[in-house]
């Protein structure tokens, strides 16, 4: 191996600019800034993080946390040369994850890894990430990057986060009140949010030869194939906060990689099952699509795909009708889309063709 | 493209294998279970971990979280074939990065991303993320294993964590007790910790040829480089925790990216500089090494390379010999590797040959 070029770092020229690096801290930082809630202490550059949590009213502190990836959803980004969406969908997923056990999130961090790290794509990951942050009211407390040459292939970079929520431990929703008869009320996802890609990148891409701007084939919205893949994953957060004190939400179930079969039994007590009802919602066209084209039997489409359905509140059938008020009033479609019934843990699909018996 | 083999699921087909990752998920819940701590209210398998707090005797709760990778030293773990060590790595750093802010560690999360997750490698990487973590008292919370089949080499596998630390407001270390006179004592580092692999590997793989079964050139002590570059990143929690509430104790500075040169400023209040002695501490042959043969300077030496020194102490002069003392009793080696002194913030290396003009 040849010495270093004149002028460049021996470090530099094995792949690694801490300068360049310093520079990206810089946009990072600010904005870092931009997410600052009063929880925050510190700036993003000491060795940690430092958040003040609010504890006032708070009988028993109960921290929640979180970890996640957005999946090769990066890969459909880089294809689509636009990194600045996905920050926002990994932030939304780690949200709805403390979210379903009752928590608001305090804070956020991130990691970004690649071979090497382009200034304006390391702003735009990380700028979605702050978006993400502000929308949800989370302080981006810090994270890091790293420069990995030859470990990534060029131009993917890798983007993992973290949250850390916080719920009064009489608050935590885990599901333990969940009861025979209880109401599944299903709220709508925008596409596939984080789960599924590599299955729906085989179909769409491979085996149906689409490219990105291409439109669905038969889709009624006529959206076009990049579109539908890089909808946001949504958050919950503002829609169900207002009742995760109402003692007639039993349970929330953030519906991601394992989809409704695997995400429901979650938050089931032993002895109960999910009854899903197909018809109950339609399942939008994309997921059919998905499904046909690529030959997958029904049953692993809901353990791939959340078909539809992004997150699951598990109600008390006395308090459906306020609950499904509040979230109108919201804004927030919701749908009863099952029962919760007596059986062995897990879900139960029943086609609609005959009446439930308890089976 | 075909249909999926007969008897394979499309999603299999396509690279992620739902049920191979649940049996992997066990392994993980069963590693997981042997870092349980008092705090922890949750296992593996809900949406997030919970965890209360002992709040004990805290008057100001404050939440200290850092979020890093382990760089390419996850390229020699693969070389050697050998992913057990990495996660220990990887909770040590971590720990540190909350340490040096006064902060005890109260849980730990791991992400696993890989092209394809073999069962056996997963294992030896969260296997040694728990040990890390029963190290510190710390528990393993939580985590996200990623298959991203074309995102990564095959072979390689990415590690992140996140730790979340707890300290008392008053008892924060921000580097803003520190005062012109204070020593810095060094503490040994075992290698290079996490930091210049990227570097490292050039020079010697590629520059010298060596393989990691090779002895390292020169080397005193007859290490092998894969020995070398797979020592441990130290934790340094169990012989500072003592010290935490020492009024002496007036900063930590955990030596990581940057090395002393980057990371001494971050806890040196403005108009204050480090000076650090050369020859005050013996740097260990390999980094002697690595600089002769791979023609680096000196000044980038100390940028990229902890050069033998892990964590740096910050003391008042009249607390040194108490501090030193019960470091000693720990069984903590420490060396005074300079002061600090009225400049322009930042590093100073003096190389013994000329007294500090204050310059």
């Amino acid at each position: 191996m040849s010495d270093p070029p004149p002028g460049k770092s021996a470090y530099a020229a094995s792949g690694v600019d801490i300068d360049a690096q310093e520079r990206g801290l810089e946009r990072i930082k600010r904005l870092a800034r931009s997410t600052v809630t009063p929880g925050v202490l510190s700036e993003i550059g000491l060795f940690g993080g430092l958040f003040r949590p609010d504890l006032t009213g708070v009988a028993e502190p109960v921290l929640v946390a979180s970890a996640d990836g957005v999946g090769t959803k990066l890969a459909v980004a880089r294809m689509a040369g636009d990194f600045s969406t996905v920050g926002r969908d990994l932030v939304n997923h780690c949200v709805n994850d403390v979210l379903v056990q009752g928590a608001l999130p305090l804070f956020f961090l991130d990691y970004v890894g690649a071979g090497k790290l382009e200034p304006d794509q390391l702003a735009a990951l990380v700028g979605g990430v702050a978006a993400g942050c502000r929308e949800n009211g989370c302080a981006l407390l810090g994270g890091e990057t790293a420069e990995m040459p030859g470990f990534y292939q060029p131009g993917d970079y890798e983007l993992v986060g973290f949250v850390v929520g916080l719920v009064d431990r009489a608050r935590i929703l885990d599901g333990s009140r969940v009861a025979a008869g209880d109401v599944l009320l299903g709220l709508p996802s925008a596409g596939l949010h984080t789960n599924g890609y590599s299955l729906a990148r085989r179909i769409l891409f491979e085996t149906m030869g689409l490219g990105l701007r291409d439109r669905l084939p038969g889709d009624p919205q006529r959206r076009r194939v990049g579109e539908w893949l890089l909808a946001p994953h949504l958050s919950y957060l503002a829609a169900l906060r207002p009742l995760l004190a109402h003692p007639g939400l039993h349970a929330l179930a953030h519906v991601t990689g394992g989809g409704l079969t695997d995400n429901l039994p979650r938050v089931l007590p032993a002895g109960l099952q999910a009854e899903v009802r197909f018809g109950s919602w339609e399942i939008p066209h994309p997921f059919r699509l998905l499904q046909e084209k690529g030959d997958v039997e029904l049953e692993e489409m809901f353990r791939v795909f959340n078909m539809g359905i992004g997150m699951v509140a598990v109600v008390d059938p006395a308090a459906l009708a306020e609950v499904s008020k509040r979230l109108a009033e919201g804004g927030q479609r919701a749908l009863p889309i099952g029962l919760v019934r007596a059986g062995d843990r897990g879900v139960v699909y029943d086609l609609g063709l005959t009446e439930p018996d308890g089976d």
